[in-house]
C-alpha cells in the first residue's frame, strides 16, 4: 500500500514545513543507536541544542518522544508525592502541566488567568502568599493554544526568591523568539521540534540546570516513569560510557541534527528577527481582511497568530476550503476557543512572505 | 553541519536494515497530524497492524515512542497502586517490566529463571500458588537479551484460568516468528518497529483486548502517565472524532505504513519461513566457526542468535573490527552476558543469505 501525501503548505500550530535537507536526512540508512559514529552525532545534537537554547547546562538532550513527553519528563523527574508546586495556567498547556503534576502526587496550586492573557507578577505573588515555598513553579513561555508570549525575567526572580525551581514550556517559542535559558535562570525546560525548529514532530529538546539535576539526585522515591527517568536517560546522552537505556529514534535524530544546523547557519538573532518581520507583514494583511487578534499587542507571539475571524464566516468550512482547494493548513481553536479562532503559524520554514501571500491570496478569493 | 552516516550492515539486536521504500517514505513532505489525509493513513496503519498481529482488537495502534514506552503503556494503563501482578523474568526485558510494575505501585510477584531459559508452566504454577488471583501476568515472547523464544499457549491458558490478563512483550518476535494475538488470547501486547518490521526505531505497535480495555475503563485512579494514558490516546487513534492528544510523529508514521505494507506484500507466513530458513543457514556456518548457542534448540529465537564466541577471542575487539573494517554491526551481551556473548540479528531486511555470507566471510578473515 502506498501513501503519497499531498504537498501541503503548513501554517497551523505545527508541524510546520520542513526544509528539504531535513527530509533528506531521514532517508539516510539507519545506524545502530550505540554506533560510535551515531554517538558522535548525538554529541553534536547536544552541543547545538545548548547553543540554540543559550545554555551551558550539561544535562541538555532530546527526549525520544514528542513535546508532551518532554513536559512529562520535566515534571515527573522533579516532583515527588506530597511536594507542593505552583502551575500557571493561561491556556491548554498550562492546564496539561497541572494535570501531570497532579498525577505525580504533588499538591498543585494553580494560578489561573483568562486564556489569551499572560501571567502577571501580581498573579504569581498571590499564589506565593498561599504557598511560600513551592518546590517548583511552572509556566508556559509561548502558549500554543492562545498565542500569548510570557515575559520571563521578573517571574524568574520571584520564583528563585522563593527558593523554587522554574520550569518552562518553550514548545512554540524555541528558535522563533528570544529564549535565554541561562540568562533567565530557567531550571527545566522542554520544547518540540515541529514548530520553529521545522523538524518533524517526535522529539523533545530538554535542558536541566545544575539545581534541577541536584533535585533529581536528591529524590527519595523512584521517578514514576521508567521511560522518562533521567537518572537513567542521562547515562545514554551524557554518560562517559553510553549506557543503553532505550533504542533512540535514529532517523528522527538525523532530522533534528540537520534542523539545528540550519538554525545555526541562519543565526539565532536573524531567525528571531525574521519571525518578527514576517509577523508584521502578516498582521497588516490579516487586519485589512477584518481578522482581529486575540492577544494584546504587547504580549503577542509573532510566530503563532491567534485571530478571530471577520463576522459571519464559518471557520470550519473556510479552513476546510483552504486545505482542499489551496493545500494550506491553518489551525482551529482549542478548548474554550474551539470554533472561535484560527491559529496561523509562521514558524521556521513556514515563516516567509511567500507563505503569507499564499494564505492571504487564497483568503481574498474565498471570503 | 552535515552528517553522512556510513552505510552499515545492521546485524545486531536492532535497528535492522530498512528497505529503501521505508527510508524514502520519511523524505515525503510533512502533513498536519489532524489532516484528513493523514488520519486516513493512520486508519491503514491500524488495519495493517491488526493484520500482522493476527488480531481484531479495536484498540490497536502505535505509541509515539520506542518499544520501552510501549511496555510502559501496557503496564501503567492496567495496573493501579495495590494491584498484585506476576512478572516472569528470564532476561533484561522481564526485569524492566518488573521495575515498571513496581513504579506503578503494584505488588510484584516475580517468576525468575536463569537467563537463556524459558518460563515453564511449572514455574508459573508456583507463583500462582502464592498469588492465585493476580490482575495480570506479564512475560516476554522473545527475550532480546538472550534469544529465547517463549511458548505461549499453555501459559496463556493458566493465566486466564486464574482470571488474569496476559501481557506480552513481542518486540523482537513481531513479523519474524509466529505471533497470534487472538488465538493465544493475549490481552495487552507491545512491540517495536526496528526489529523484524525493519522500520526505524521510535514507535511501538500496541494492542489491547476487550478485557484489557474494560480493565482500563474500570480504573479507580488516573493513569500515572499523561502521555501514555490510553483513555485519552484512544480518542486520537480510534475515536469517531479524532481528538487531539499529542502531535503524532508524522514521518515515523509514514515509515511504519510503508514497512507494514512490505510485510503484507511478502505475506506473514512466508516472512516467518524466511527467518527460519536464514537462521538455519547462519547456524550451520556459526557452529563451523566454533560459535556455541546460548539457548536450547527447542526454544531458540531464529532471528536473534545469541552465541558464545570460540575460546580465546576478544569479543569487544572483534566486534569493533567488524564495524570498522566491514561496516557490520553485531550486538554484544547485556547484563549478565555482557562481554560473554554476541547477539546476531537477522531481522526483516537484514534477514538474507547475503547478510549471513557477508558476516561469515568477514569472520573467516578476522578469526
Amino acid at each position: 500500500m502506498n501513501f503519497n501525501p499531498t504537498a501541503r503548505i503548513l501554517m497551523g500550530p505545527g508541524p510546520s514545513d520542513a526544509h528539504p535537507r531535513v527530509l533528506r536526512a531521514m532517508a539516510a540508512p539507519l545506524m545502530g543507536h550505540l554506533d560510535p559514529e551515531f554517538v558522535r552525532m548525538m554529541d553534536e545534537v547536544k552541543a547545538m541544542t545548548q547553543q540554540t537554547l543559550l545554555t551551558e547546562n550539561h544535562l541538555t538532550f532530546v527526549v525520544s518522544a514528542p513535546g508532551s513527553a518532554g513536559m512529562e519528563t520535566c515534571l515527573v523527574n522533579l516532583l515527588e508525592p506530597g511536594d507542593e508546586c505552583i502551575i500557571c495556567i493561561n491556556g491548554v498547556f498550562g492546564g496539561r502541566m497541572a494535570d501531570i503534576a497532579d498525577r505525580c502526587g504533588a499538591t498543585v496550586h494553580k494560578v489561573e488567568v483568562e486564556w489569551g492573557q499572560i501571567i502577571e507578577p501580581a498573579d504569581l505573588k498571590k499564589a506565593l502568599d498561599k504557598c511560600p515555598a513551592p518546590k517548583l513553579v511552572a509556566l508556559v513561555h509561548a502558549e500554543t493554544s492562545t498565542g500569548a508570549l510570557q515575559p520571563m525575567e521578573e517571574i524568574s526572580e520571584m520564583v528563585h526568591d522563593a527558593g523554587a525551581l522554574l520550569v518552562v514550556d518553550a514548545v512554540t517559542s524555541y528558535c522563533g523568539v528570544p529564549l535565554k535559558v541561562d540568562e533567565w535562570k530557567i531550571d527545566a525546560l522542554y520544547s518540540g521540534t515541529q514548530k520553529c525548529l521545522s523538524a518533524p514532530p517526535g522529539l523533545s529538546p530538554v535542558t536541566f540546570s545544575d539545581a534541577a539535576v541536584k533535585t533529581l539526585e536528591n529524590r527519595k522515591t523512584k521517578v514514576q516513569s521508567w521511560f522518562l527517568d533521567l537518572s537513567m536517560v542521562k547515562n545514554y546522552w551524557a554518560g562517559a560510557k553510553r549506557a543503553y537505556h532505550h533504542t533512540a529514534p535514529v532517523s528522527s535524530v538525523y532530522a533534528i541534527h540537520q534542523a539545528l544546523s540550519l538554525v545555526l547557519e541562519e543565526g539565532l538573532e536573524k531567525r528571531w528577527a525574521r519571525h518578527r518581520e514576517v509577523h508584521l507583514y502578516l498582521r497588516g494583511k490579516l487586519e485589512n481582511l477584518g481578522f482581529r487578534y486575540l492577544v494584546d499587542e504587547a504580549h503577542r507571539l509573532p510566530n503563532l497568530n491567534s485571530v478571530f475571524l471577520p463576522e459571519g464566516l464559518d471557520e470550519a468550512k473556510l479552513r476546510r476550503q483552504l486545505l482542499d482547494d489551496y493545500n494550506i493548513e491553518v489551525g482551529g481553536g482549542l478548548g474554550a476557543f474551539a470554533g472561535k479562532i484560527w491559529r496561523i503559524g509562521i514558524m521556521g520554514e513556514s515563516c516567509t512572505k511567500n507563505h503569507v501571500n499564499m494564505l492571504v491570496g487564497a483568503l481574498e478569493e474565498l471570503i
